[in-house]
């Protein structure tokens, strides 16, 4: 039996792992590994390069093997599938499910790819030549093959029979068969514990179940929305004619949950390509730049627009030091905003109606910037010495924050009609934006009331 | 047979149920619901005020209602049981799982929670009783007490008659027996489908499987990292002795991941508590305050620093020009850095060494600085007349970036060595100080070279 607690990658545990790796010690790697659940060596191979984990991997089961290349990071797996031959390749694809050979051979360069389906059992090959048709973002892409169907006139007891029969080809786990009609058809489900329920002489058509299915265009988004709204486990995929022809399971769902979050993330903090920390120096110089870039024109645009001010600026300097406090709140107010408004999208929101939502976010607006404005005319009426200014940078700070509110609503807004990612409307974009809007606004307010 | 693409909530649709429901429409609203998803009736609901969605619940069978208040969100859901007397809630609890019966009496005044709880059945209520114990962002919080066990000397023929038996009390779709000792200590876990296919004479201790469990006091983080490391659809939760005392399903975890993202989203855009667009204006403003403050501390902060360099702004204005472009630089560059370091956290990455860490992020910066500064020093140059200032700029830039990205770097691996959540980093956090850096920085530069 084995416990979560029971393992754990202490360095201790990695020290004399890499001491019987050098030493090539066949006998202790087989045994250490033999109760350690796959994903674990996978997290353990980490720790090792290429070459070593190829040694450490042919030593063991050839499903242990396919479970542990399944779990790798599509980026470690590039790398480390180039140091296989194709019969190897192919060794274990032939134990893996359909959507995850697929996968596998979407990373893999198309000769190589070509050769290692060549080399499938028919089967799967056949399997996954059809799910290579998809787009990796769509149901068809996420989809695996391998299911149990049955007939709706069938009995329990024959049922049975038959998922005796087709569970000879589906090496995973299941727990419902779908009914089919004899086209193929997707007319419901069966609990597979209803199977164990029931009485052996019940028809299928007593036992079946309302299904919930989606099509195989339909994108990763919106599957994940449909799992998540349903509580679903998994989900059969059906193709334009209603034909059922694979089905997705949550935990590829769960997979797509969290690289969104990544990807929105990213858009938030500036970073346009999927990059992470121990990639090259050069893919994270080049993921950074863009948006740095963006920011440098907006900052040149500054000050050049300062620059049209520089005869009040030479007269009273002290207009300049406001610059940062109006550029930051207006920065934060607009990331806020839009950030919310991204949620609300997320969350697929009941649109309140533009009208409603606006004056809603106008009324935070004025509240925020009352109650910020009258913060900082009485700091500044203390500190600094020039009444006028702090006048007319308590007022500036207010209509920031009410533009800000609204650029920061609407952009989002905006963007989601467009058919972009809306999360890219709070990262360094509405910065950039209210940024120089707020320079405006500032030295608007300047030119008309100092 | 109901399919995903059946049911679409259009305007047309909603405007025929308000007006059935205006009317009061009996049998109309009963017809219209009958062949509807709880899930899309909630969702329905939403559009309505809480009278009138307690006029159409009451309409349906119990186990829809149970349904459909199981899927409200927490924050409507508060306000909706207000509405409902102690029997109707007792009356719709009875048909739920004790997980979201824990659930739902978190969220009733504890008057209402203690009248519920005396009203249920008593298995469920010694149920709920024990979950009410836990924190509900543990294990023991997450997990619900329905399952069904066996022992592993039986046979399949006896495992399937005590299935039957304990099936009778668990209302909720199961796919995996657990085998327990007879003090309930885990053993491991039978999948439902071995009991489908093997002989009805072979052993349970013949079909058991190694089982991957949690411990009740695992934090709701840590369960999800757990099921999504090893893809499980279900974890069996066990006390410090080794008992099985619950399970918690994928569905859970799916909605602990989604809460997460939003909590780092929040954390991002400078937003403190949990708050959505549609709550309260004031809810809102309270929500979005505490961090507007501290950006305006900095921006405070930022005016009398300035105000130390008056007379040098007094004789070259042109100095605050670029204060734009420097502090927009700087806040980027450290969002970029830390979001970056957030998303290695997350991933559990190796911890490559802090050393080889900076040094990477040191190339990296060193790069971005050098070709953001060569531009500005070229664009400077050509639109600004005052050469000595547009060098004094591009090297300030430079450093700025390097520091900027070492803050962004640093900040988040403390917060997270502190037991912060390190994306509070990614935030205003990290933005206001790098302002308040880049500005020392460039005025530093400025002194010495000016």
């Amino acid at each position: 039996m084995k416990q979560f607690a029971d393992f754990e990658l202490t360095t201790e545990y990695i020290d004399r792992f890499r001491e019987a790796l050098d030493k090539r010690d066949h006998d202790f790697i087989v045994g250490i590994l033999e109760d350690v659940n796959p994903a674990d060596i996978t997290t353990l191979l980490d720790e090792f390069d290429s070459e070593e984990s190829k040694y450490v991997i042919n030593l063991l089961d050839v499903s242990v093997r396919s479970e542990i290349v399944r779990n790798l990071e599509p980026d470690t797996r590039k790398n480390f599938l180039k140091i296989f031959e194709v019969e190897a390749l192919v060794e274990f694809m032939n134990v893996l499910d359909s959507d995850d050979v697929a996968d596998i051979l979407n990373e893999l360069p198309i000769k190589t790819s070509e050769e290692v389906i060549a080399g499938l059992e028919p089967v799967l090959k056949s399997q996954v030549i059809d799910l290579l048709r998809y787009d990796e973002n769509v149901a068809g892409g996420l989809m695996a093959k391998e299911l149990i169907t049955a007939r709706d006139h069938w009995t329990v007891v024959q049922c049975v029979e038959e998922i005796r029969k087709q569970a000879e080809n589906v090496v995973t786990k299941f727990y419902t068969v779908y009914v089919v009609d004899e086209h193929d058809k997707l007319l419901g489900k069966v609990a597979l514990q209803e199977l164990i329920l029931k009485d052996s002489k019940t028809l299928v058509k007593d036992l079946i179940e309302d299904v919930i299915s989606v099509e195989t265009y339909l994108e990763d988004r919106e599957v994940a929305e449909v799992m998540q709204k349903y509580d679903l486990e998994s989900v059969p995929v059906v193709n334009v004619q209603g034909t059922l022809v694979g089905r997705i399971t949550i935990d590829d769902i769960v997979d797509v949950i969290t690289e969104q979050a990544e990807e929105d993330r990213q858009l938030m903090s500036g970073i346009t390509e999927d990059v992470e920390e121990d990639d090259t120096v050069w893919k994270n110089t080049r993921a950074r730049l863009p948006w740095l870039l963006i920011g440098i024109v907006g900052g040149i645009m500054s000050a050049r627009f300062m620059g049209l001010f520089e005869g009040q600026l030479a007269k009273v300097t002290a207009i300049s030091f406001f610059v940062p406090l109006i550029q930051a709140t207006g920065g934060n107010v607009g990331i806020q905003s839009s950030s919310l408004v991204v949620q609300s999208l997320a969350h697929g929101s009941d649109e309140d109606g533009l009208l409603k939502r606006l004056s809603k976010v106008f009324s935070v607006a004025i509240l925020n910037g009352l109650f910020l404005s009258a913060i900082v005319l009485g700091v500044t009426l203390l500190v600094f010495s020039n009444q006028q200014l702090s006048f007319v940078v308590s007022i500036s700070l207010f209509a920031v924050v009410i533009f800000a509110s609204f650029v920061g609503t609407a952009t989002p807004l905006i963007l989601n009609k467009l058919g972009f990612n809306p999360a890219l409307a709070s990262g360094p974009f509405i910065t950039t934006i209210n940024d120089l809007l707020g320079l405006a606004v500032y030295f608007l307010t300047v030119s008309l009331l100092l």
